[in-house]
């Protein structure tokens, strides 16, 4: 059975925005390297659900976050992938992380959160500095609500310093980019596939 | 003329919940210690209000953000004040500091950001551990939006790791947390006089 | 063959100094709950050795680090563990952190850093507030210079904001931190032993 | 009485390294830009001196701190520049604002650090992306133990994603850099003055 990858794409901008999601253009770019190795990742833009403010599970009449925290649960990667502003990831990604707290209390009989098991990479993209700051806060947040780090888990892009281009603008995607794109993809697929086949042990074993 | 201040509380709960947000405890001990000081503080809950996704000062039909960003103009002291999640702030603080990145391109003919002679400070909340980190994000933010930080701009309160009790329910505030709130009133009152009475110079002088 | 695991003590101080490390405590503590998985573990006290500054294997005369470089990647298991100073690790941990950035350029035929295979966590003590923070720049820099973060790879004590209690001078400790103890080793040893058995594979795969 | 500043440069090499220092070339741009307002800046290379461990102010014999901290204690401006490695301050830098822990000790009979009236500005050079982190860590830490933060108060440089060009390097420095640069020696000089002529008032006022 092949390996299931969810990409949670965390730009301000809905589907129905005039321009192209640089942050999209990384997704398209990792799914692809990861479906070489069998894996199928289904695309999700945050901005075009209402995921309510909060910490549980469900806040309530209108709340979309329930039906992606489904999908979280079924994947076996999370793919987190997020624009920067102001050199941090954005205010949708956070709204995410946030709702994932719950996993903190959801454990099974032997202490284990309902996210274990599943690995968590990252993709980060800005027209300037900020990406190992948000991958720091992101490794972090998902680490502490029970996702499992493979090495080198982050493929990002910036430009220069205070520079305007966009990711998706790039003519070419830089050689680096691709190289850190298929070390991820290599890196997540096979450590998801080690702790698909082995669980980790819980509490009293 | 009495100075003003504007007060944004970044709880993730709107004003109609059950719950006394802890926030709300911190603004409330900060506001009063700066009104010795002749300061008159408003306060805005955020999660009350429909401050869309976006960069720019208008994200159009619905957005409440425009009347905010008027308030935050109009007053002379910038408090923003946030609960922890994750050991981060609130997605709804981040979101408000993403619509103030639009003051990078609002500058006067002599490159000053509009947000220029305004000083900023924080409070932040929380079960536990977090408060260094937060304030260390929205100073960056704060700062590169045009804000100035005045000497010991952070009022905080935070439970032992791994702690679940809540600000607003402490019987006492602990005494270095009243000594901390004094000294962000004091310091944070006297840079902002001095800073509206002599607004920093523009470019070519 | 069992486990080995590597601590590196990241405190301010010497073994010869008065006052016990409380970092040394939470490492004991840890060693012990691996020791219940089979895992052997090496401390080391960084402020002992002469880690000279730069960012390369091997600094020239007098630099202790390639020997503990070499206990690195003998072991595998790495725990950093540091002390907070001004919500942020130290600078002993930076240091060592910095010498690790030369992996990035150390790898074999497939692309793969010397460090590939092995697992990192992380153990945090202070006074007060800074260890979320401390785990985030850890995480990253941790995989960036190649290592795996197992699920839950931090454990941590802080005392309530703004206190001066040191972790060595409590009575008991909170059934909290043990308890992150515990899953801490076991994931770290379950991930440990999965990775040894299947190391990651290489570029061409 | 013109202005002083003092810029601590935490390069990891030392002055008879080879390589010139991209942080050295930031500090001098900032330095000839405040001169302009008639600053005098001493520039110190951290590397050159034993800066011990520890967070007091003076770590006993050997110990080249005191020296310093009499001239940061001089100085009206703090310039605290710093290299990036990792996306974070380099371990020299973080040794530096360990030992100025020791000021949060160290206040008059009402209550200010011997630091307060200062102001602190950040110079961040680096192949590639981590500025925003590295000032947001150093503002706070800076803030912390009593520096005023100007608007605007960071000027630095970083390359492309995973890039390998040094700012010393560059044959023109952008003119997004330039303006960044006049930017802050303007604010960051005049606010100067103006706590020069104004300190923060202390307890009981």
């Amino acid at each position: 059975m092949p390996l299931k990858a969810l990409a949670l794409n965390a730009t301000l901008k809905t589907s129905d925005a005039e321009d192209a999601s640089s942050t999209d253009r990384m997704i398209g770019l990792i799914a692809e390297a990861m479906s070489a190795h069998g894996v199928v990742t289904e695309v999700l833009r945050l901005a075009d659900f209402n995921v309510k403010p909060g910490v549980t599970s469900d806040e309530g009449a209108g709340d979309d976050w329930p039906d992606i925290r489904a999908k979280v649960l079924d994947a076996d990667i999370l793919l987190m992938a997020t624009p920067i502003w102001l050199g941090q990831p954005s205010s949708v990604c956070k709204r995410a992380l946030e709702r994932m707290d719950a996993f903190l209390e959801e454990t099974d009989e032997e202490g284990r959160m309902v996210s274990y098991g599943r690995v968590a990479a990252i993709a980060v993209v800005g027209n300037e500095d900020g990406a190992h700051h948000v991958s720091a806060e992101l490794f972090q947040a998902l680490n502490d609500v029970g996702f499992t780090i493979p090495a080198n888990a982050v493929a990002y892009w910036v430009g220069e310093a205070m520079g305007s281009t966009n990711f998706v603008d790039l003519d070419k995607v830089p050689k680096v980019v691709t190289k850190a794109i298929d070390m991820l993809a290599r890196n997540t697929v096979h450590l998801a596939g080690l702790l698909k086949a082995q669980q980790y042990p819980g509490e009293g074993n």
